[in-house]
């Protein structure tokens, strides 16, 4: 198997990864089986999307190729038939999320990169490409999105992207920059949840408004 | 009227038809004129925005094209002023409704298909851009999107998108395969209403997370 | 200092102003410290982007130059470490956020006459570009905008686009059109909120569904 096709394989595993996400959300809110593909594509898709359209790569990867899209709806299959599986699936499901996260926030800061944008856009590119998907899932649901609540998700796609950023810098060869951010951002992220971290609040807040 | 100023006219009652979707919605939250316009255009423009976007024609219609937006503002004036006759018409604003879903839906999938896309990302673009506006509508008043839930509101969009494309790989004149499209979608979605039909549901969904 | 900076000067103190409202709602939701940087960058630079992208104008300015990210992240940081000052400086907020609200409806009309739009579609994305971030941060945090329904917030841009529009239409220099419509804009805002102006409800309306 060539890089390309490595590359493009690992993409597919973060959009089937995405897409369960938003499949099991959707069925926990009993939506029906189209309510279901919606969301899988909608958490699958979103941050690829945002990404190529504000680089002007239109259409959309997620569009231009099929298996983007087959991927999600597969995710959506899956989450019908075996929503009760998956649930106890749990951890071995974050763990691929913890992936999908370090390869979209990788992908995202690289196109960002190669499209000539400047250190620190890339950066932030690279981490909405990664959070995207799950902000737009959870407002589809009406739900304050979660990836900016909970423990340190979007740090973790942060971290991913200025490992990218820093190896550009630093004439890396890409290849290997952009391996160490997915083992980072996948590792914190794990690491994150199995600690428990949290992010620091400000002082003073949170009071009812 | 030839041709092109009778698909022109479909568009522009199927946008005037959404905006009164979104008009009527906002007068029900008790918003102000400015926010009854404004949730009458985002209801009637943002799924054809969201397409021409994602296809790389910007700027998208809706903004090329002043009649798009005027349609949009006439509904909010017409809910502004008749918001008690609407109601009282919700079966022809419904009937109306499922008309310009099937217009969005063939839409969307054509010029996904003129742009090049392949046929399973064009199906997918036409029911983004048939329930994008109706999903834009309802995040914007912090709702979970109704058209993710109520009965087989975006499948309907579906079918008319798999025929246009079914009738594009038979090489169907265009006009007849969009004609049939929007016919099945209205129709589908008529008589799903009319007979309360639900897609179904995965097992054991629903439990409160 | 030259026209060209006094534009891009104003530009980023909006950008930070807007950063500013979207950090202090994240601090009063008890966002961490990261959500509290993706709240304060999607409320500054989400109206620019939308402009940007429908225009076909990508990458978008916030993304092509970096000073935009870096103001809004300032305000992120002003935010975790002054909270309670900034809460108790709620009028000069204001006033800067009127002026922002000025700044942001008329560049996105400006920019919209430029790409060759027409005067209705030019005004409504200078709209769209002034109440774009608000609405986007507020929906991150699953609340119906309350630019749809606070006062006449969306109006006082409305006004500000329509004199850019006029202006250019009588030919006046834009310079002094666009001048005119931010301090209208801003104004109107600022008036509106001292003499607590609301604008007309529909007939019949808010009453629950």
């Amino acid at each position: 198997m060539d890089d390309v096709s490595l590359g493009l394989m690992l993409d597919l595993v973060g959009t089937f990864v995405f897409g369960l996400s938003g499949a099991t959300l959707a069925v926990r809110r009993d939506f029906d089986i189209f309510g279901i593909l919606v969301l899988a594509i909608a958490a699958a898709l979103a941050g690829g999307v945002i990404r190529d359209v504000f680089l002007g790569a239109t259409p959309p990867a997620a569009f231009s190729d099929t298996r983007y899209i087959a991927a999600a709806a597969l995710a959506a299959g899956a989450a019908f038939v075996g929503y009760r599986v998956i649930e106890r699936l749990a951890k071995p499901v974050m763990l691929l999320d913890a992936l999908g996260l370090g390869l979209f926030a990788v992908s995202g800061c690289r196109k960002a990169l190669e499209a000539g944008l400047d250190p620190l856009p890339a950066v932030i590119l690279g981490v909405v490409t990664a959070v995207g998907g799950g902000a737009l899932r959870d407002m589809l649901v009406a739900e304050p999105p979660r990836v900016l609540r909970e423990e340190v998700y979007a740090l973790a796609a942060l971290i991913g992207a200025v490992i990218v950023v820093a190896g550009d810098m630093m004439a890396l060869p890409p290849g290997w920059a952009a391996a160490i951010g997915v083992v980072m951002t996948a590792g914190f992220r794990i690491v994150s949840v199995w600690r428990g971290w949290n992010a620091p609040r400000a002082p003073g807040s949170g009071k009812p408004r």
